[in-house]
């Protein structure tokens, strides 16, 4: 007998009907003798439906009431799929974020695991029962408000939750197949990976892949829980993340990212402290900051260059700008045209002319690389925004990635 | 400074423009330097639409995951309302049934209320906020299931919650203007009444006035909380419903309830434990039965009959079938086609010929009297369901109500 955490997001219980094929998918697993935990997210669009009727009421922000309001999405799907998985005579339980004992920090919108007091859900299946936890939401144990975890917060919830039960495994269901060598959007013979390596997965989400947030991957790695994901449309195994896998691939995919903007910042002295300076004040505004180039110095002064969500830009301008005079720099530029390519895979810490290949692909295709930042597992190149579908297939092409085992060792 | 509590119904914030309204007028009550707790219900019909989606999933009862379900919807309006409170600059906080520590029996959709522990609704005050509670909702304290108190749930949320805070008065916002004289859809001339007692109002509820439930009523003249129904569409006045009234009506008003049915056990053997034989099994079946009446007994077999809610009536019939060859009675009638209509006033007590002026109206208007029963301060006829409007219009105006004082004493 195992314990599995499913998670189940928005499309996969959008309607009656594909919760009531939720139900069946759980009462199957149930069926085998496991022990069954589900996580859900609100409905389809329901959370948006709710942001929407907030901002019909006010145009401020209420970081605490919001949350109790988006909660009540969450609160609907699982009392759903626990109605349809009891109508298979198979005893549930629904549970809210707070209830299952999810703590957090008191971030209402992004608030973060602290803790998992699941005492109501091991209670829960010691009684016999599949037991839903709503995802996405939590508590903060100090002011026992309710909090949710903002994006991703689902799948958090998920793996946090098979960490502190010992699950045996984590399966997050959505609806793509699992995780590809590319987007499919982009790269139409993109292969679905079997498996990819926690370390991998993480360099695939800070890289743009969506499928999977970083915080997720890294509940799993920490506490040695292997995720499955899975489509929640059929019954195909999907992508496996795990600690090790069975073969280690030079390149695993390509990944990219269009939703960040670069910033310049020109004529900068070269001399100690300049960096800090600039990033000090980027941080303590809540920008959140990638990719950081400092070009070579000529004359005493360089160019530093980096990239932020565009979701950020407005506030790095500013905080750029303000400092310019500071630090003695020329001026800013700001970017918004441009994205990220980056290669990934465990193997190509240990095989050398990756980089080099990549440059060239690039090059030969007419595509100007404009920064470049490395990991020992990934490669990544900002270059136009325009250029990063055929950035993604050439790479793609040029590393073989749709030929399983070409590109590994 | 003042305690208030102010309940708003489903109509009263049905959209956001109804939400922005309650919060003008809570405001407007805080800025008077009174302390106040609002008590809301879910918004509109959104109840009913979230029975509908657990019928589309399931076509059995769920009570727990029902009420966990049904939850959601008070928990949407008093986010909403705390956003449109705050957007005033006034300090706004919701809290949950659960939260604001509304403790009730476990059974679930129609729980009632046995403790109120509100610790987090006086520190929201004593923090200067306004604190929104979700009214129809509470938590069994042995389970810590969210469960939910049934049809005017709400109302009592709110009176129980003034009980527990020792609250000035308890103001009820409705889509009516108060209390009145009768039924304005029945009768035009209907007046809205200035105060009622708490004995008379509860005989008027127990009689099919819709506006104020019983147990609301109780719980308000149990713990000597003054309460003012009243509309939440302008500003004027009410009806105070309290311990004393100025003057003591000899009729407060006509009421009538078409919601009931009659069940007649016929040729009943006259003797000791015939009745207790038949009520106590409908109790045991949870029917809720209002009048009985026991004809005068003739060659040793007499009739019972008796009126339950027509929502009750197949397990009524069943019950009474069951035990007539228990009995040795001769058989069962049902009439569904009747209705009750009721004098009430404080003063009747101490009047003599209410009761007969009142058959006689009803006889000189050709309505028949099919049973009667009397408490000190109200009278109670069944008729045919065709006559109620007829009577409730003629007693009115037979008992002059649509004049202020012309029926007090």
């Amino acid at each position: 007998m195992a314990l599995v955490v499913q998670k189940y997001g928005g499309t996969s219980v959008a309607d009656v009907d594909r919760i009531r094929n939720v139900a069946r998918r759980v009462v199957a697993t149930h069926d085998l003798g496991h022990e069954v935990v589900v996580v859900v997210s609100a409905m389809g669009s329901y959370t948006d439906e709710l942001i929407e009727l907030a901002h019909g009421v006010s145009e401020h922000s209420h970081p605490r009431e919001m949350d109790m309001l988006l909660t009540a999405g969450e609160r609907i799907s699982m009392a759903l799929c626990a109605m349809a998985i009891e109508d298979h005579g198979v005893p549930a339980m629904s549970l809210t974020g707070s209830q299952a004992g999810i703590l957090t920090t008191p971030a209402h919108g992004q608030a973060e695991i602290i803790g998992i007091r699941g005492d109501r859900v091991r209670a829960g299946l010691d009684e016999g029962k599949v037991v839903i936890v709503a995802g996405f939401q939590g508590v903060d144990p100090d002011s026992r408000d309710v909090t949710t975890l903002g994006r991703g917060g689902s799948d958090a919830t998920a793996v946090a939750l098979g960490a502190a039960l010992h699950a045996d495994m984590c399966e997050i269901y959505t609806d793509v197949d699992g995780i590809f060598t590319a987007d499919p959007r982009l790269v139409p013979d993109a292969r679905k990976l079997e498996e990819i390596s926690f370390e991998e997965m993480l360099e695939f989400a800070s890289c743009g892949a969506k499928v999977l947030m970083s915080r997720s991957v890294e509940f799993g790695r920490r506490y040695h829980i292997p995720i499955h994901v899975r489509s929640s449309f059929h019954d195909g195994t999907g992508t496996w993340v795990k600690e090790e896998t069975m073969e280690e691939a030079i390149i695993r995919g390509v990944a990219h990212d269009a939703s960040e903007a670069k910033v310049t910042v020109h004529g900068v002295p070269d001399k100690p402290g300049v960096a800090a300076a600039l990033f000090e004040p980027l941080a303590d505004s809540g920008v959140s900051v990638d990719m950081i180039v400092q070009n070579v110095s000529i004359r005493g002064v360089t160019d530093i260059s980096f990239t932020v969500p565009r979701s950020h830009l407005t506030e790095a301008r500013a905080v750029a700008r303000s400092i310019v005079e500071d630090l003695g720099a020329a001026g800013v530029d700001v970017d918004e045209n441009i994205a990220k390519v980056s290669l990934v895979g465990a193997g190509m810490k240990d095989e050398l002319g990756i980089a080099s290949k990549m440059f060239r692909i690039l090059s030969d295709n007419g595509i100007n690389i404009e920064m470049i930042s490395t990991s020992p597992i990934r490669i990544s190149c900002v270059v136009r925004g325009e250029d990063v579908g055929e950035a993604v297939r050439r790479l793609h092409a040029g590393f073989e990635l749709s030929e399983p085992g070409e590109a590994t060792s």
